[in-house]
């Protein structure tokens, strides 16, 4: 099973066998309902016929509006949506020709998927200042090396912003891997379902593959991490405006016709109301970008000053740190790698991480991933942070910063 | 993509065009939505969470309890839920080991699935008196075949009630297959999305082969069919109580986990509803059959009228006539096999039927399939039917089988 979901069920037992787990391993963004979309799902009901595969036309119009608005000019015929933007991700392993190219780490899964779709992955290393992107020079590292052993990478997996570091490629690194993927003829699919979660868009600039290089980009986003919509698996994929486009396109509604059939409508009635982003939308983006900034920057900052390195989270909801400053310390107290790290914060302060060899990370590198979206407590809290100036000041959040500072003061044995 | 969504698409514009067609080629159950499943899905708009990837433990229990009212003991932790019957019937052909063995007609989406599996299909063809299930001599006849070339089936897709012929295998047959199945150690996996659609339950014995072979059958079903919810997307699968089962149901939950993470959560609510079975829930799937069985009996007999050979139908909502009787007459008018005889009647009388070689079925046959759920005009008449003593008397159904009456006899030059 996907180790995220896995662990996610572990910890939902011991939390109701009365275990007070401080869960921060699962990509959820739980924030309250907004009414216009019980709204809108209720009002989808008649919906019950099957459609088009690709979506009814409402539906990607609205899913076209969105990309046009984020300079990207997109028409209903570019689009499919379907439950999630993760089947999609699956559709598109399976149909596009050639082996996988991963960020190291990565989400953990599009390396399954791959698995399931018959093909090989190349995990390249991240550079040092963001994740979702290969490292460049090593990118071309792995082509050489992987084609001279008689592989064939042909598709570049590129997540911006990313998960798991919660960060994002800037605009000249974004610029470089569009320059490699065409010289070297690969196809980039660029999961953008945190794109509406940049935590200052002014100060963050943001460039989508599918501008630099249209003809090769097909583009992936969802409602789950924007709208705390998890649950009800809605998501869209926009494929290029070519030949090319049409034909990766025909081939994912293929896939999709024998494996899911389609979005169930009530849920395509909600993606035309959101996907259109009237201002209670927009207000809901810009709301949560703030808070999952204010949350992650502030675990950042305790990550820091236990002695980690960690990149400055800028979009999304994650950290990632990395203990290698730390290794001497750690070891001292067990924790080793990236497997023993996440154990001993478990075990010795009921925090959940998820580590780093999971996401396809190195295992003896002392790394994990945080999801900081999953403080903001119960219903009553999350509307509360959500509203609030300096949500990290607030009573209920501010306890469980000081439960994950003194978790990771005690991985080296201090008392903070 | 999938050929009856192609078909259903390419009819779709045709009549937006004007084009007054009979669509009888996609396997829909057009059906006024029940009030309590509207009612369900909209209470269900506060589960936007994630949730455990089979499904909660409210819609396992009811799942459950559906299989255990049909002599299938079930327990909670043997059900996974899906977006639909399609993605778990998926997931099974990329978990279990081996070779596809189907009908030969079948449902058009197991081959399909079985390639993106990697998987080889052996076609098996049906026996005179029913389909959904391999005639056994030549299915012994296969597998002998197929070991000795080197190929490893091991998978047996069985439909019951079937489509496309509208039949159910008998008790005895079932049986003789999951003997077989035992002594050649295939699994089989029982598609009876159609179970509760037989027309005369008291007059039609229905014998699961997860009550003969229980430790080698996974059942699924789905709410589409039954409660013409296809655009809800709701399916269930039942794994075998042993050891054999829990590897199975993990490696699915494991492909659910990385495919489609779960069955959205207000759709969960739904299934939880219909499949505890309400009266009104059970109403609904009696009042339908009767529908279907007099509708689809109605066909049959146009069909074996106008010179064809016909099992005669005796669930789900579909007939599957084979003109090898009128092969002459029809090659005189064009049509010599499956397609040409699709499009005889698609283009002499605007019928649109489902050839059977997108089927599986040999393309030289002169056999397609036709889905009289079709049949049953708008909502209004929808419900009329449902009510009606005699459907088929009801002007609009009665008009529509005149039509395909001459549409039938059109084929062979005649007036009717």
């Amino acid at each position: 099973m996907s180790p995220n979901l896995a662990l996610n069920q572990l910890v939902d037992r011991r939390r109701a066998a009365g275990d007070p787990l401080l869960h921060l391993a699962f990509g959820e963004a739980r924030l309250p309902l907004l009414p216009g979309l019980a709204r809108e799902l209720a009002a989808g009901a008649d919906r019950t016929a099957y459609g088009p595969v690709a979506g009814g036309e409402a539906v990607r119009a609205a899913a076209a509006g969105y990309f046009t608005r984020r300079r990207l000019p997109t028409g209903p015929d570019q689009i499919v949506v379907a439950p999630g933007s993760k089947p999609l991700l699956a559709a598109l392993q399976l149909v596009l020709p050639g082996d996988v190219l991963l960020p190291r780490p990565a989400w953990n899964t599009y390396a399954p998927q791959a698995r399931y779709a018959g093909k090989r992955v190349f995990g390249v290393p991240i550079p040092r200042e963001c994740g979702g992107v290969p490292e460049p020079g090593v990118l071309r590292d792995t082509l050489r090396t992987a084609r001279a052993a008689g592989h064939d990478p042909r598709i570049l997996i590129l997540t911006l912003p990313d998960n798991p570091t919660g960060t994002l490629a800037p605009p000249p690194l974004v610029r470089e891997l569009c320059a490699i993927a065409e010289e070297e003829d690969l196809l980039i699919v660029s999961d953008e379902i945190y794109r509406d979660l940049v935590h200052d868009p002014r100060a963050t600039p943001y460039v989508s593959p599918a501008e630099l290089a249209p003809e090769r980009t097909v583009v992936t986003t969802g409602l789950s991490k924007t709208l705390g919509l998890g649950g009800w698996r809605i998501g869209a994929a926009r494929f290029p405006a070519c030949a090319r486009g049409e034909r990766i396109r025909d081939g994912v509604v293929s896939a999709a016709s024998e494996l899911w059939s389609t979005l169930a409508g009530p849920m395509q009635r909600v993606a035309e109301y959101a996907l259109a982003e009237p201002p209670e939308i927009r207000e809901r983006f810009a709301a949560s970008a703030r808070l999952h900034g204010a949350v992650a920057r502030a675990v950042h900052a305790l990550a820091v000053r236990a002695g980690a390195r960690c990149a400055p989270p800028t979009g999304g909801f994650y950290v990632y740190p990395d203990f290698e400053p730390l290794r001497e310390e750690l070891a001292g107290r067990g924790a080793k790698d990236s497997a023993s790290l996440a154990e001993r914060l478990l075990v010795d302060s009921g925090i959940v991480v998820l580590p780093g060899h999971h996401l396809g990370d190195e295992p003896a590198a002392l790394r994990f991933k945080a999801a900081t979206s999953l403080l903001y407590g119960d219903e009553r809290q999350q509307r509360e942070a959500l509203e609030a100036g300096d949500p990290v000041r607030l009573p209920h959040i501010a306890a469980t910063l000081t439960r994950l500072e003194e978790g990771f003061a005690a991985l080296t044995g201090g008392t903070r």
